[in-house]
C-alpha cells in the first residue's frame, strides 16, 4: 500500500478546484475543511506545478491558506528538501508513477513538527520527522498530515543529510542488501562511482567491509576524483579506457571476483561491470545515464551464468516495505552521525528556489546535489 | 558431480595412449585391462577425433577392441545417437565443458543391453537405456560403463526419439519448470520457435494448458511453418517482420501477456521477446543464434522490472540433478508415447555417417536433425 503524504490545497491563491491534488497512482487526497475554532496550521508558501512540463517553467511559489490539524494529524514545519532528478521527471510528467497537477512539487525532505492533534502521542513539537517514503510534495513550509506518516529521528543529524536520506542512500543500502547475499570480504563492482548512490554504494559497501571496484567515466581531473573515491573507502577507480584491457580480471589485484555490479550508466560502461562480474554473478540496474542500451552477449547469459535485473526504489516501497524502510532510513542516519556517510550538497535558501533549481537542471555547469532550506 | 561414460580405448586400431581418453572436466577414463577368462565386449566401432578441429577433418572411423565387462558394468550395444550441434562444438573445441582429445564423438543416444557384469541385478540382456546425462562419447557400436549410469526406458518409443531425449526435449521441460512458476492459463513466449528446443516448448506448454506465442524468422513458406508449428500447439506465431508493429501486445488477443521469454537467437529476435513481456516477466537465453548480442533498455530494467538469465543444460546437470533428469526424462518419454511430442529427424546407417556429419554441419542446406543408426 501507498501512503501519501497530504499537501495543503489551496483554496485562495489560485483556481485550484476542490480534490484536485493528487498523491500517485490515483489516489486522491482531497482539501479539507474545518471550522474556525479547530486547531489549524500556520498559512504555507509551496512550490506548485498547474501542468506538467519543464520545471522551470511550470512551477511557481504560491501561498496557501491555513488547515485544519485534525485529531490524528501532525503539523510539520519543512526545514529542508532536495530537487532531486526524479522530482524534476515528475514535473516534466515522464517519471512513471507521479501525481497528476496541480500538485507540490518535491519528494523527500526534513521537518520539525509544529503543533499536533488532540490525540497524537507519538510526536510532540520540537521533534524533527521525515515523510516516510513513499511521500509527495515536500516544496512547502508547512504539512499537515496523518501523525503515521511521519518518522521521528534524531535530532543530531545535519538537516541536509536528514533531507535526503530516503532516496540516494536508502537505494544504495537497499541494492546492496536485498539484491544478492553479500558478506563481509566480497567484492562488488560499479559504474557511476561518482553518482550520489555510487558515493553511498562506496561507503557503506566499506563500512560491511565489502571491497568495492568502482568504474568512472574519462573526465579533467580523474586522479583528483579517484582520490576522492579512495578517501570514501573505494578500493579500486578506474576510468572506462583505463579498462580498455583483454583482461579486466587481471586489475583485481588481491580483490575476489565481484559477486554483484551496479549499473547506472548502460553501454559501455554496463559492459565493463559485466566483465568484472564473476560466475553466477548478478549485475543490477538502476538508472541509464548514457541514454545508452545494455549489451549482454549469448555466452554470458549460458556460460557465464549472469543475471540482470533492475532496481527502482519507488517499485520496491510499493510492497508493503514502509516498517523496514523506517529501520533503514535509521541505520543509515546513524552512519551519517558516525562520519561514515557523506556526500557533497549546497543548501540554499527558499527565496533562492529559482537559481536552485537552475543549477539542479544543470543549467549552471556540474553542481552538487541542491538542497532547499525553509 | 558429473558421471562419464566410460569409452572404449583404443589399444590396437591407432596410436591411443592408454589413459588418454579423458570424460569432460579433465576427469580421466583408463583403459581397462582384462584376463583372458573374463566377461568381454564385443568389438567396437567408434567415430574418434585425435584433436579438436573441423569435424568433417578431424573425425575418422576407428576400430576398438574387446574390454572386459567388469562385476558391475553393463555392456550396450548402441542403437542410436544424434549428430547435435553441441557435438560439433565439442569436436572444435570451442564448447566450454568437452572431453580433451582424442575422444569418441557423441553426448546422448540409446542402446540395448548386450551382457550384463556378475553382480548387475537392474538390468537385463534386451533391456534398452541412455546413458544418464550428463555422458560423452555415444558414437560407437558397443560401450561398457557402471550400472549406474544406465537408465532404462521402456521399449515403445522409437529408437531416434530415445536418442534425442535428453538434450533438446530436457532443456525444453526443464525451462519450462524451473525458471519461474507457470500454470495452466499462463502465456510464454520465444523466438527461434523452428528449432528442436523451441517445438518441444511448443508441445509441453500446450500439454500442460500454458499459451504459447511463437517468433520466426522471414523465410519462404512461411505459412507452412506457422501451420506445422500451429498443429503442434502454438496459439500464435510471427515472423519478426509481421512484429515491427509500434504495440506488439495488441497482437496477444485474448492471451495474457507472457510471464516468460525464451531467447535462442539474440539481437532484434530477443529485443521482441523483452517486448511482448509482462511487468516483471523474466527472459531465459539459451542460445545466440544471430550471433548478435542481447540489447536492453534502461527502463525495460527499472520500469518494466524484467529479469534476464541463462540456461545450460550442462550447468544444471553439474549440480547433481542426475536423479530428478532421470524422473524427467521418463515424462518426455511418456509424452512421445502418446503422441504430444515429435519432431523432424532423419534416421542414418552408421556407414553413412560422413554424409550425416555433412548435413548437421550445414553444407547439404537446411536438413533435419541427423540421428545415426547403428
Amino acid at each position: 500500500m501507498l501512503r501519501h503524504l497530504g499537501v495543503h490545497a489551496p483554496r485562495l491563491a489560485f483556481n485550484f478546484k476542490s480534490s484536485l491534488i493528487h498523491g500517485g497512482r490515483g489516489k486522491t487526497l482531497t482539501t479539507r475543511a474545518f471550522s474556525s475554532s479547530a486547531a489549524v496550521s500556520p498559512p504555507s508558501k509551496a512550490i506548485v506545478y498547474e501542468a506538467h512540463g519543464e520545471p522551470d517553467t511550470v512551477t511557481k511559489l504560491v501561498e496557501v491558506p491555513a488547515v485544519e490539524v485534525k485529531e490524528k494529524d501532525v503539523c510539520v514545519k519543512m526545514l529542508a528538501a532536495p530537487i532531486n532528478p526524479s522530482d524534476i521527471n515528475r514535473i516534466q510528467g515522464v517519471y512513471p508513477v507521479r501525481p497528476e497537477p496541480p500538485a507540490v512539487g518535491g519528494y523527500e525532505g526534513v521537518g520539525e513538527v509544529h503543533s499536533v492533534g488532540s490525540s497524537v502521542t507519538s510526536l510532540s513539537p520540537g521533534d524533527w520527522v521525515i515523510p516516510s517514503p513513499p511521500s509527495f510534495g515536500t516544496w512547502q513550509t508547512y504539512i499537515v498530515n496523518d501523525e503515521k506518516v511521519w518518522h521521528k529521528i534524531e535530532k543530531g543529524v545535519p538537516m541536509e543529510y536528514a533531507a535526503t536520506i530516503t532516496v540516494n542512500p536508502l537505494t544504495a543500502l537497499l541494492m546492496l542488501e536485498h539484491c544478492v547475499t553479500l558478506n563481509s570480504g566480497d567484492a562488488i563492482v560499479q559504474n557511476g562511482a561518482t553518482s550520489m548512490v555510487g558515493q553511498c554504494v562506496i561507503q557503506i559497501a566499506k563500512s560491511r567491509g565489502i571491497h568495492n571496484i568502482n568504474i568512472i567515466r574519462d573526465r579533467p581531473g580523474v586522479d583528483e576524483v579517484k582520490e576522492r573515491l579512495k578517501n570514501l573507502g573505494a578500493d579500486e577507480v578506474s576510468t572506462e579506457s583505463e579498462l580498455e584491457v583483454k583482461n579486466v580480471k587481471s586489475l583485481l589485484g588481491g580483490i575476489p571476483e565481484p559477486v554483484l555490479g551496479f549499473n547506472c550508466v548502460g553501454g559501455n560502461a554496463a559492459s565493463l561491470v559485466l566483465k568484472f562480474l564473476r560466475q553466477g554473478g548478478t549485475m543490477v540496474t538502476y538508472g541509464g545515464m548514457s541514454k545508452k542500451p545494455v549489451s549482454v552477449s549469448t555466452s554470458s547469459f549460458i556460460f557465464k551464468d549472469i543475471s540482470l535485473r533492475g532496481f527502482w526504489l519507488q517499485k520496491w516501497l510499493s510492497t508493503d516495505k514502509a516498517e523496514e524502510s523506517r529501520g533503514m532510513i535509521d541505520r543509515l542516519l546513524s552512519l551519517v552521525q558516525e562520519g561514515k556517510l557523506k556526500y557533497k550538497m549546497d543548501l540554499a535558501p527558499f527565496e533562492d528556489f529559482n537559481t536552485a533549481l537552475d543549477k539542479a537542471l544543470g543549467k549552471l555547469g556540474s553542481q552538487p546535489k541542491q538542497v532547499i532550506k525553509f
